[in-house]
């Protein structure tokens, strides 16, 4: 069954376009959390949620709210939507695809005067990327009732703290706590996103089905060797701490390749003080671990700190790992999943699954209610960049998807 | 054998103490080449010169120069010596043990009215550490004829050419290419150095004999991946920069482990613009390779480059290796050698020979006349820091030795 007719993308496509303009620099797209650039973005959306047929507000964590009632009173609700901040010189596709796809639905049902047996909130997150303040996921956070009093005291580069920030805005630091949903009235939270990832390039398929956001864990490995000459001391006599850590490394690599469901990354090593004709003493490096099974990460660290110690006590050094992060996975829901995985063979595309191994505000969201993800393949995987790219076909299928999905929703078959 | 009277090693040891106290600081010792502390410990080396019954004087270079004359008039002569500048913040036995055992052999036979059938020459080398200027060994490069023009424009980090400060310090830049020596009339050089390795420590030997000075070779090596999200790439999707960096680093330990006569060492290793969740896109590291052998090192360099473009091949990035350093091996004089292992046998000790990792004067008096050099045990290894140490006993041995040595070197054995 081919589609052929990309209205629904090329508006969406044109409304991306033009809300990459929001941003407080005139050649890159940045829009940090509670910025005019973010105000600039919410009132674009603002517009285009009303004109969908929602009725629209401001939450006190500043995020832009557009509801769209069901069929009938005293329905739940189905939270839409994703983040329109940005990282610094971000792509116009990460977070804002989302936000804009879920208007474009919505504005869909209300061309075709349709009511569903669920009211839909779109949401525009404001502090998904984290770039400002040292915390984020501050609306998505709030709505499931997990905003932390030391979150309000988070202060960003120029001391200003995120209270000070939301009262400047417009928002309500004391009414974060009011925002906590009532579990019984949501039925759960679909988010579309591009992949960030190469798996669907790989595949060669527009949208994939997430199954999990990954857990995540983070540590700084020290490795203590011995200095030496590196012209007089015999490799024998060596304690190499960088020798000893590129083994680390490789046994990261091999841990991650022989696991399924789990990536592993080493992204910084150094050698502090070291220079061309010394022996390493001393050897840092990070470690990145996702999963979404949080056993399976756990179970793999378990094991890599047993690997190291091994290499280490082999070969004369010390080595020690402090954990900086431990986020848990989220695992998405299996009557959404199913429910996606319907419209797609409905659309005569296969249904792949796959995990997410970036956060996003289903992260905190799974708190609260049921939560699914649809991914949209992005050209070689890349995002955080200007050269982030999606083609309008893709943005198409993904935006005609959720508008069948939600035509065929059954909320029983969400909770059941 | 035992011998029990260190004397000789307590003599020694106390001058060192005394000489240490020439330093551009208080509590340290820092003895910089044509500084006002390398003239204080010129001028206190030329007075226990001539206690030692030697003719002093300080050459263009600045060499401060002690002769000792032949029992007959056309005898050739048997250059001593090491050098007096140090490294920053130094130890006081590198360097400055050499010239201050050579002095007190040649006070023994001194006092004991003997002449030998070869004169000597103690030389107190000023740059053998090339921390000043951009250059090195300019005292011994002099004598076997090697200054090129370009080493007098040599600048410190003050902007002083090599030839300002020579001409200020009382030396004569146009001077130097007269310095250069007759091999025909030059016996050889046999210099005493702190072993500054482990391997001594290692045997429990107070001294051993060095095959070689080894050459070396410095490479930068560049390898180039592919950047990508720490979460959404999965392993098999990769071309890890890192991951493959550190698989060419245990290749080159490898390599070492493997080849007799080769030492190998990564010193420093970067991830540029690294970041925690990011897969590395590129890694830096350099390699620093040394053996008694040109052959030996060159043939592992080889095999290092094809193992690295294996490596890279496979793993789908590209790896390049940029040389900055090609310095040839200086092979100790068998006739030398020999008679230094005589005289640790006579000593009752076993003559280990070893190479030396770390480069002397030598490599440039190599180009003049057969060289050697004896090693003395330091403790742990160490050495360019305070804490690099030698024990009186075994400085006792090596000036004995020495002593022994000279008495019954016979000029026709060292240039047959």
């Amino acid at each position: 069954m081919q589609h052929t007719d990309t209205s629904l993308g090329a508006g969406v496509m044109a409304r991306l376009d033009a809300l990459a303009r929001a941003s407080a620099e005139p050649d890159a797209l940045t829009r940090l959390y509670l910025t005019p650039a973010h105000d600039a973005a919410g009132r674009q959306v603002t517009g285009w949620m009303e004109e969908a047929g929602m009725a629209v507000r401001r939450d006190a964590a500043a995020t832009v709210i557009g509801r769209y009632e069901a069929a009938f009173p005293g329905a739940p609700t189905l939270l839409l939507g994703s983040h329109i901040d940005t990282v610094r010189d971000a792509g116009r596709y990460d977070g804002n695809l989302g936000v804009v796809v879920a208007i474009a639905a919505v504005g869909a049902l209300h061309r075709a005067g349709e009511r569903l047996p669920f009211a839909i909130e779109v949401l525009a997150f404001g502090d998904e990327e984290g770039v400002r303040f040292p915390v984020t996921l501050t609306g998505s956070r709030a709505l499931a009732g997990l905003i932390r009093p030391d979150f309000l005291e988070a202060r960003d580069a120029d001391g200003v703290s995120l209270a000070q920030a939301l009262t400047a805005f417009g928002g309500d630091p004391a009414g974060l706590a009011g925002l906590a949903r009532d579990p019984a009235e949501t039925l759960g939270y679909l988010e579309v996103h591009i992949e960030q990832g190469p798996v669907l390039e790989d595949a060669d398929l527009p949208v994939g089905i997430v199954t999990a956001i990954a857990g995540a864990s983070r540590l700084v490995v020290t490795v203590e060797g011995r200095a030496g000459h590196a012209g007089t001391v015999p490799m024998r006599l060596r304690r190499d701490a960088l020798a000893a850590a590129a083994e680390m490394v490789l046994a990261v690599e091999a841990e991650a390749d022989a696991t399924p469901d789990l990536v592993a990354t080493v992204g910084q090593i150094e050698v502090p003080r070291g220079a061309v004709n010394v022996i390493p003493a001393l050897t840092r490096f990070s470690l990145d671990l996702r999963s979404p099974s949080d056993a399976v990460r756990h179970a793999a660290l378990a094991r890599l700190r047993a690997t190291w110690d091994d290499i280490a006590a082999r070969r004369g050094v010390t080595v020690s790992a402090q954990g900086s992060y431990d986020e848990p996975a989220a695992a998405c829901a299996p009557g959404l999943m199913d429910a996606l995985d319907a419209g797609i063979v409905r659309l005569g595309l296969a249904p792949l699954r796959l995990p997410s191994g970036a956060g996003h505000d289903g992260l905190a969201l799974a708190g609260l209610c049921p939560i699914a993800m649809l991914f949209v393949r992005c050209a070689g995987g890349l995002s955080h960049s200007p050269a982030e790219s999606v083609t309008e076909a893709d943005v198409d299928v993904a935006t005609r998807l959720l508008v069948d999905v939600l035509r065929h929703l059954r909320p029983e078959s969400v909770r059941p």
